[in-house]
């Protein structure tokens, strides 16, 4: 069975509508994700920082559409496992463990991985929004499609730009 | 520079003295590790889910000694990454970061990995104390030293019983 790490933040969880919400929620002002192709995440939110580290920010992002349902599809082809960089933000740590388990109940503790680098990860396949984690990676490599990467040539890797496409791909 | 993943129960972290202390102040009663060679933790300490499960278990564990020296040693030769199971107990997930940061500050967020499975863990070289992990795993296998693996033959993996050997092999 084939091995498949799936990153959380910008793949399955959607990080650019929680910090649109929580910057929406403090200043009145609604950001839009289409003015933010081509900026980086810190570029793109002046309150990143502050945001990423207020308590509940991992537990109640929003589910990037499609994702639960075509993860639960993948499973019954492929040996799942969460590879979340986590390690930066301690409180992300617990947050992120109760996140997937509510979200996501079909994937156990032993496929949960919580990492900083990832370049020590072995699976066939990445999926992820972040070049760092694809580039240092020996597998198949898919970018998810997220405004800070929009304008990037995808390279060596394959863009998807939703889930509908990576079960096309992964699942004919 | 090659790559080391170095696990922290049971090898950098004295998981048996915490369990042993952890009886003691509940019955005062003084279990002996030499008691429990060859038997699982499970069957060494009857309270051991409910100790491990308790706040603060992992925070405060103690140090197996000469992991912090040659650790840092270790550092200057070789990539360290500190790959612990934590995802089976959620309470540990930030004892852990913590702990880390308490007693091995020159290791960094990038070096953390906190998972389940050890299966897709790729670096040259591993330090465990449990055959599951190593079992699986493609590089060159340490078998620490514990009293649940005393007894076993350690078959395709080099045996350490302590830091100072783990010195000598890895540093010369």
């Amino acid at each position: 069975m084939k091995t498949i790490a799936i990153d959380m933040d910008g793949v399955l969880a959607d990080v650019y509508q929680q910090l649109i919400d929580m910057h929406y929620s403090e200043s009145g002002i609604t950001l839009k994700s289409s003015d933010m192709v081509g900026m980086t995440e810190a570029e793109a939110f002046p309150h990143l920082l502050k945001h990423v580290h207020t308590k509940g920010f991992f537990e109640t992002v929003p589910l990037i559409p499609g994702g639960q349902e075509v993860v639960a599809e993948l499973s019954k082809q492929y040996k799942i496992f969460i590879v979340s960089a986590a390690t930066e933000f301690p409180l992300s740590l617990t947050e992120k463990h109760n996140w997937l388990n509510k979200h996501f109940p079909f994937i156990s503790w032993q496929q949960m991985v919580f990492c900083g680098s990832k370049e020590i990860i072995k699976t066939d396949i990445m999926i992820d929004d972040h070049f760092k984690n694809l580039d240092v990676f020996d597998g198949k490599t898919f970018l998810f499609t997220q405004p800070h990467n929009e304008k990037s040539s995808p390279g060596k890797h394959e863009r998807v730009n939703n889930w509908n496409e990576i079960k096309k791909i992964l699942l004919g």
